[in-house]
């Protein structure tokens, strides 16, 4: 693009068809907010300017995007689109290149399409707007676009303004448009609110833009691309989407989905090649997998690191700082949390390795857990490459044990253990003969007793 | 409504093509017989008698209704839906309201259709029987219904018997009927088994009243309202039915399902605005959850509640009598029975608490398990305010730990802890140096040798 | 079928669209490799030969034959289908039966179907080769066949030859045949590779039969029994066909699935009548469940044997060797692995019973841990009916639990223990008053100095 481009997103809407207490736009995808989505996908035109139109509840919206280069225009009143996109006029002052107009609740329009709709504008016709059309199933209320062969725009018309015939038009508007700044802003200052709604309507500019004897252009789309949010069941809509696109993506990579469905990433799941995922598995994100590596079913995990042929789950619960060495195991009801399984190490069964480092080899016994906390502050636990921890164990950070080290089962370690040694922490075993059967028959007294 | 109503439910074939010893309505449809769902909604109409006709496995269903006002009728053989209705008479002696016809087997009829059905009948027109008709996606051998635009019914024709113009008709005849009990049992009388099967059929008194000069009217409700239940296959049909309406709205109330397909709900789950429930969550009967909870995935939840901004899961298991306060949480492999945990306590990891008292603000460490079971009797288990269980910790039940109270990690605490204090059952730690280099040694020499 | 059959399973590609290291036609479907589906339904005819024409990656199909009967021919360059088939002339020199030419990654084919094909090759009309055709709902570019009504082939043609209207034909080319080995070779001599590929392709035999004279015929099947595999998403697309089929299957014959989607079978997966399972339910390999058990959701089994009426999860997880008696009870967050649980016997939570026997109604409390492993070898524990062995116990193998002993809670065994015993390993519980008072104090201080 040899124009600079700035982007205006319209997030004006609160949402209450939502009803919630979190501003509609940041409402997650995939683990992210749809504002966010959205502007990631803008990052990469790398626009000049961005400017975030908000009202109602502007302060969550603000707060999300602290530190962040965007600017906030403030839509005071809800008077339309028309109305909305010129509240950023005062922030692209002195901008003089094209603008997308885009909206929060509208996430996973692509970079791609976007480019598209810039270089739309730049064509040898040089059209006033583009204009992103799409064809949806059910064409149901949308406005609809009547377009030429190329794409021409003829008319655009709301709804409930259309006739029999152009209601047959399956063409609908986006709403999405890319518009010179030069023509947006004059444009906008003649659309009329003359409506039923009271209301400036932003694709108003095409009929005002035809009336200087300027055509626009309609380009298309994917009906789910330009998919909007306006309540939980279309969030759930747009996830789906979102989700059935990344796991075809996944598949066509070399990640083995035996149930795609039933797989759920988050927007940053990075997997590689000839990785096996069973079904019922849940990824937050931050997630990273080596080649080879197999996700067993029902797993759950979030801000892990797996390594080349690891083997995760079932049941593995991988918390944020989960770091799986090559061919590391973590097996059924184990959860890890900043904690390190060196190469090879395993946890196997039924265990809580939290604050821990792991060294290369070493076998953590069923049931072991580590005592991170004290209920005031958190502590490591550094266990050496090849050392065993015997079953229902409780190492009691901060302890270290050290290489090839034993711990035997059921001890509770409190002091380090030194390389090579075993550690043993347990009473001798009693046994009281009869005991049982004595027990046995006073206790089946007493329930017959109660019973009676 | 100013008539009085009865119901009569037809439920007397048992289903031989469920292949199950338990009769078919009596198999459930989120957590509940099929057959109580219905009666669930006949009841909203506050009908003056309800009368189920049952048969083969009558024993069945009056145990699951012992103690209702339901009245029995008995069809003792087969003989047609006409004569199943008939059995019902003497049950309604004396009755002279209007009559609801259903079906055990077709459950989801909701209480809303029952009412049209019964407003249709007292129209201005009169009808003899309302029918209740549907537009199945594939109509196939459904009997037909022949009407006027207004719902006059001009034939009802059984597939078999339909002509190739019939056939191209689309609304089909659920079975469902009202009609005047002074109607009813009349026209019964006049219906023939010259048929096929030898049977009676119900359908047969709509061209019974049109030969008195009676019209009767259709009308008309979605066709998943009234899919009827003949196999395991239709059952599990008729439950995702249900479940994909309650997904909606619960969604629509302000739920947050991020995968909706993935969550099945009890027919009782109720929830509060703005709570978030990720994908793989499973609710048995008898569950309430306050606002801004959030349930995370792969959890199993019945007969719980759930304070406002309490965190479950993944991987928890709350039975019933699991009371979570305001805040608190359950975390991953953490199972609940008649047990309550304060407000903003936690029981994050790998934890057993049953018949169990939690105070305000505790924190149950990782690996505890409140031992609750003799092998005869339950006990309770108290734990304070502000109590601090260390990890890997049983407490031997009946036990109380104090107030603020600390239990050292991997302690077996069997008598009371006061407030404040800390127990310890704990051994000392021995060391044996270089004892796990000389096991190693030698277990490498037995493996080689039987490998050799 | 009185004719000999041949089977020859072409197996050459080796799938680069999978982008994986593993052979295309090894990739499992239902826990199986695709190939080895598709030669189990070839078993069922008890073919005289069966060939696989191998390529690439031959050593990986070779493998996973080893020891089987099945003979291998080898296709060193990739000439087309035609080309492909010839190469399995050697190892049929003396068969004078029919050849059935199939699809490594056409796995779902069943021996239905094959003897359909078979049976329509010896009707009257005597064709020279079956075709086997499907209609797909997107026909896309698949080869057309024209056929007349009683299926005589008039003209087979590829997507890119067709006319018109030859590609509004819907019957298409599923690539499968029968033909009579008498006929085949001699058909695909004649076979010239004069296209655009420069490819013989094997479909060009109906042609040259027809030049003979001689007819051909086509049968059809559902289009899912003849999808092929060339990526992961068609793999997925071809698992959940199969899933699809078997979940209805076993719906058909009395078993209950709350929600079928969610549960998926292995090949070999084998369940009684009355079975419930509840969503979310994953079999590998192996598993056998008698009638009337209940498998709770989020369970993942494998290898087991699971007894009438026997109780599973929610959460259980059931490695090979699981044996589980008549009502016994595996529960939440609970791992077998070549165990046994008696009739009746109880491992309710939290639980790992690996290499272990339990006695009939044994009672296994929470927590509890066999430790089968040292480090280097595997011991059993054997535990006696009637045992009773209190939560957070560690057995430590190899041990015996006598009948009817009990084992105090958090008692780590070492040593046998006699029939009616109890076993106690446990220090006596001291309490330090007020020293969690005291250390809540310095903890809070240090919290707040550490944040000044």
């Amino acid at each position: 693009m040899t124009q600079p481009v700035a982007a205006i997103i319209l997030a004006a809407g609160q949402g209450t068809r939502m009803k919630s207490d979190m501003h509609k736009v940041l409402h997650p995808i995939a683990g992210r907010p749809m504002l966010h989505h959205l502007l990631g996908s803008v990052a990469k035109l790398a626009p000049a300017e961005t400017v975030v139109v908000v009202g109602a509840g502007r302060e969550q919206i603000e707060a999300s995007l602290a530190g962040s280069a965007v600017k906030f225009a403030v839509q005071a009143e809800q008077l339309g689109t028309g109305h909305a996109v010129q509240q950023a006029e005062a922030a692209l002052a002195g901008f003089d290149g094209d603008v997308l107009i885009l909206y929060g609740d509208v996430p996973l329009v692509s970079d791609g399409t976007m480019a598209r709709m810039i270089a739309r504008l730049h064509a040898q016709d040089a059209p006033a707007a583009v204009v992103l059309g799409f064809r949806p199933a059910d064409p149901a209320a949308y406005g609809r676009i009547v377009a030429d062969a190329d794409g021409g725009i003829t008319k655009m018309v709301e709804y409930k303004d259309a006739s029999a015939e152009e209601r047959t038009v399956d063409l609908c508007n986006s709403g999405l448009m890319a518009v010179r700044a030069a023509d947006l802003f004059g444009l906008l200052g003649r659309v009329k609110n003359e409506n039923a709604a009271g209301e400036y309507y932003l694709p108003d500019i095409v009929m005002l833009a035809a009336a200087d004897s300027r055509t626009s252009a309609v380009i298309e789309t994917d009906a789910w691309e330009v998919a909007g949010v306006n309540s939980r069941a279309e969030l759930a809509g747009v996830e789906a989407a979102w989700q059935r696109q990344r796991r075809g993506e996944m598949m066509a990579a070399g990640v083995t989905l035996i149930a795609p469905d039933t797989v759920w990433f988050a927007h940053d799941t990075a997997i590689g090649r000839d990785v096996v995922i069973e079904p019922y598995v849940f990824f937050g994100p931050g997630v990273t997998i080596a080649e080879q590596a197999v996700i067993h079913g029902f797993s759950h995990i979030e801000g892990a690191t797996i390594g080349q042929g690891a083997e995760v789950g079932p049941y593995a619960r991988l918390r944020p700082g989960a770091v799986m060495g090559k061919k590391s195991k973590v097996g059924n009801f184990v959860e890890m949390k900043k904690a390190v399984l060196g190469p090879g190490a395993k946890a196997n069964h039924l265990t809580y390795l939290g604050d821990a480092d792991v060294g290369a080899g070493a076998n953590i016994g069923a049931g072991t857990i580590t005592c991170n906390y004290d209920g005031f502050f958190k502590y490591r636990t550094e266990i050496g490459a090849g050392a065993f921890i015997g079953s229902n164990s409780a190492l009691v950070a901060p302890v270290k044990i050290g290489e090839n080290a034993i711990v035997a089962a059921g001890s509770v370690v409190t002091k380090d253990v030194a390389a090579d040694s075993l550690a043993l922490v347990r009473p001798p075993q009693e046994e009281k003969a009869g005991w049982a059967k004595r027990f046995r028959a006073a206790m089946m007294a007493r329930k017959a007793a109660s019973q009676s």
